[in-house]
């Protein structure tokens, strides 16, 4: 479980947070959960491996504001040969949902072309499938 | 059709525009086309009324970088009693689509309930109704 | 001490921190600063005092990028009858400074007036007086 | 003249621009600057060049929100054999001073390695020389 406190800066002037920015902590969420599985991006990165955003998808339930504490599961719902799926739920500290998401993402080797996942990156791909729910 | 010329602080270390800036583009684009229908948001607000985003999702086609020029087209898609849905088509300087996109949005008075557009902001209904493709 | 762990969407298209950032940690730093000697922010805005910025300055001494450890502390360096001064010193996870920085703010009613700090914010003046280094 | 439109997503919840906002506004009108003069950044960095920043200050004036008009003057104050020193002065729709700012940026080559300017960047070093004020 990702923790995510939310500063003054995340706010507009509706008072609450920008809805941008919970895309930005869904990519907090998904690197710390990387890391958890043994795939740092970091680490992936220094292996020439990137991972663009294929899509993302949001949908707001609860406005939060600044010092609000914002607590992310990440869970990876499919992967196949060349995507990953995952799905974030986001709560605050009274425990209401503030936000649900969907992301997928495909990988791209050191040349810019795209990681067939089972077969070039086993590892990783076993890792996700394990977790899968 | 909207333009927004993309800044060197939105790029990452990817050497790409970080996704979540293609929420705000949407934002910029949206409010764009608020004003063009005669619905200033700014306006909109010194009148009482906001516009949370309820939903936005981004499939994310072709990268951008530095310098490029993307131009935004913004489509109402639908609208019912409490909510108005927009689509986004960005594409480069090249023509190249770089992202389609989507947002839903409701509509608060200043007491901070929803407002039943058909009704009780028949204006800004009808101006979305005739826009819609 | 307050610490940051430094996101990927921070970074830019040079491959570190986007210098602009810091100016965000300050805040962080500052507001966590002010919760540790008895004022949150959050509180101050609830009893109508807001706190804007008047100046900052960073001096960059060294990069940072995704994944580093970024440790603030904060000083209170001077207050006067309208303005408090702050400095901060920040470290990477090596001890190695990133960055030094200076802001002073000032502090206004729920008319918008200036607050005579020592006058009509006793409590808060002379607790800032008992930290200045 | 760099031209800069508040958009809303810049703004925070004291209803004004965030403050960290203006530090990538000089990024915005300093790299029109160099395109003006012929050095355009992303050429620059396609030269192997990149210039880190090495100091910022901002001076807040005024308070800027959603919507408004900033017209941003870049101004070269001074270059030495390894830094540049640059000058801002950001106005709004007003013509009411916003903001004064300052910055100075050194370059490194593909190498990482400090450029002196007079030497091996001779042109842009002239270019600057040229306008200074």
């Amino acid at each position: 479980m990702y923790t995510h406190i939310v500063q003054y800066y995340e706010t507009d002037r509706m008072g609450i947070v920008h809805h941008s920015n919970y895309v930005r902590w869904m990519e907090e969420a998904r690197l710390f959960y990387l890391g958890e599985i043994g795939y740092a991006y970091d680490k992936m990165e220094n292996d020439g491996i990137i991972s663009p955003v294929v899509s993302v998808e949001c949908s707001y339930k609860k406005t939060s504001t600044y010092g609000d504490t914002i607590n992310i599961e990440v869970t990876a719902t499919g992967c196949n040969k060349i995507k990953l799926f995952l799905s974030y739920v986001m709560k605050n500290q009274n425990e209401d949902i503030v936000c649900e998401a969907n992301s997928s993402h495909c990988f791209l080797n050191d040349k810019g072309a795209p990681i067939r996942l089972d077969r070039d990156f086993p590892g990783f791909y076993e890792a996700i499938m394990n977790n899968i729910k």
